[in-house]
């Protein structure tokens, strides 16, 4: 049995399951990250515990402990070395503190890169040798994880995987990694969000800015979907230019990997058509035939699952 | 001993080397594409066995036989599928052909990925194991081969590598490809000489169109480092654009795989600093800092002989 971490930026889940990729317990508590990384631990140890005594599981039934956490990771100490998203968190010692609690075997993976990992080994990519796929998850940014060749790629620094920030457009709106015209700054969330608030600052009576209550922080993803089921022009036309952007973007993943599967998670599920048919639309401007032809585009196969089998999948990366 | 056939656009080329990177002979002819893949075939054999012949070698001291040649090949069937420069050469059985004409072990690779494994083996990335390599060559177009993880990397349907065609602006100038604004449409030899054709069209009594006697034609990239040389400002004003929309190009590659390093030949090596300072100042604007920093982004330590050290790794990446 497996023991699997997920630290993200919004929640902490444990979760047992196996190498066969069935979850058969999980726990979830919200992440407070902005009480620190000691806190965030402690509750980590906690939630642990508790996951073992109530699904009556010993400790040394646990062959092995999966960490995902966000941001870049040193994968030799085991460390976080930063947490985009909760400014602190710096150099945690995440491994070892787990594996001293738990005196089992620990591994720490970053989280996208565990997440394509699981795409791999129990969804879009399965049983596939020398695959070649990349996984996206479209949040409040955009994290990628590769596997390329039937391996995991990290890169020189452990640092691969971020594109969603290659530039599509040197003149394009400002990212936030201080950028201009990545990927991120026009397809994630937050981008998509900066896009309905000057659609509605130019049409203030529209009803993107009614389903917001009159408030542009309400202006989000779920707001534009809920209005592209009632078939607003305006909110379609920004599910339009989302499209080609994401067109371009995994348009040109296309062609430098030509990979048999990309898996597109978080936003491009919960909003389906909307999001997929202006991106099919448009690939042909970007991907080449034979390769577009070649490699499957779809929503994650794994679902809410994705996560906890991306902590379990930390686990097995390293055993061979 | 290892015989090497290197089929170009311009020119063919036979060599002998070792598996130590040494080339101990080499012949070269012009490669008269348009007489039909047949012509060519029976000139590559031609020279083999004058190659053999002059070095006084028989032909069963060849270990193995490499072939490196332009465009998608079948691994499989050993086929050239097509070349994007020869209308015509389709499904040429370039293995087979040289195979039985001197009955030793033969292998066939895509030239820019040969040339990124001579890189790998005997120039920039030497003697590092899970390198990551990216080598380009800046030509008519922008042709690329990539090492990810310590292992050529060919994708689903043999066709990775195509970074040339990312797109870094869908407003761009039209590629050969048929899109717009790929980096081989701003950055390859073509793509300059188009920036040359539309400055001169400005500029008629410029430096640039007297170093071409007057012929819009005669304007390529020899031209304009001439006019470099003589700090004409409007060809540093060519190279400044041509470095910035490199710098999106390469930025975004430093992004997606954070490589120990990116290797750049022909146009590159040609142009020296003309090239490089551009590219240099522009990179920090598209690559984040750590994988920057971790990158080293060179000239092709090769030089001229990479087309034919490739040719010789062609028959090296098979053999384990």
């Amino acid at each position: 049995m497996i023991l699997g971490f997920d630290v993200g930026g919004n929640k902490l889940s444990v979760c047992l399951g196996n190498a066969r990729g069935q979850i058969l317990a999980r726990l979830r508590a919200p992440a407070k990250v902005h009480l620190g990384a000691s806190r965030a631990l402690a509750h980590l140890k906690k939630m642990g515990h508790e996951i073992l005594r109530s699904e009556k599981v010993s400790p040394r039934k646990i062959a092995a402990i999966g960490i995902a956490a966000p941001g870049p990771i040193d994968a030799r100490t085991g460390e976080m070395i930063f947490q985009p998203n909760a400014p602190g968190w710096t150099r945690v010692p995440l491994r070892r503190a787990i594996a001293e609690e738990f005196c089992r075997p620990t591994f720490l993976e970053n989280d996208a890169n565990a997440c394509a990992v699981a795409e791999w080994k129990f969804g879009a990519g399965r049983a596939r040798k020398n695959l070649t796929l990349a996984y996206l998850t479209f949040s409040t940014g955009i994290g990628a994880g590769l596997i390329l060749g039937g391996q995991l790629h990290r890169g020189a620094t452990g640092d691969a995987g971020e594109v969603g920030h290659q530039v599509l457009d040197p003149d394009g709106p400002l990212c936030g990694c201080g950028h201009r015209g990545c990927f991120e700054a026009f397809c994630s969330g937050s981008g998509i969000a900066r896009q309905m608030r000057e659609t509605v600052h130019a049409h203030p009576r529209s009803l993107l800015m009614k389903l917001a209550n009159g408030e542009p922080k309400n202006l989000r993803v779920e707001v534009l979907l809920a209005a592209a089921q009632r078939r607003d022009p305006l909110a379609l036309k920004i599910f339009d230019r989302v499209g080609f952007r994401a067109a371009q973007g995994i348009g040109n993943l296309v062609n430098i990997f030509n990979p048999h599967v990309i898996t597109l998670g978080t936003i491009p599920t919960h909003c389906g058509k909307y999001f997929f048919s202006p991106l099919r639309k448009y690939l042909p401007l970007f991907a080449w035939a034979r390769p577009l032809a070649a490699c499957r585009i779809v929503p994650t196969a794994l679902g809410e699952r994705v996560g906890d089998l991306g902590a379990i999948c930390a686990a097995m990366i390293h055993q061979k």
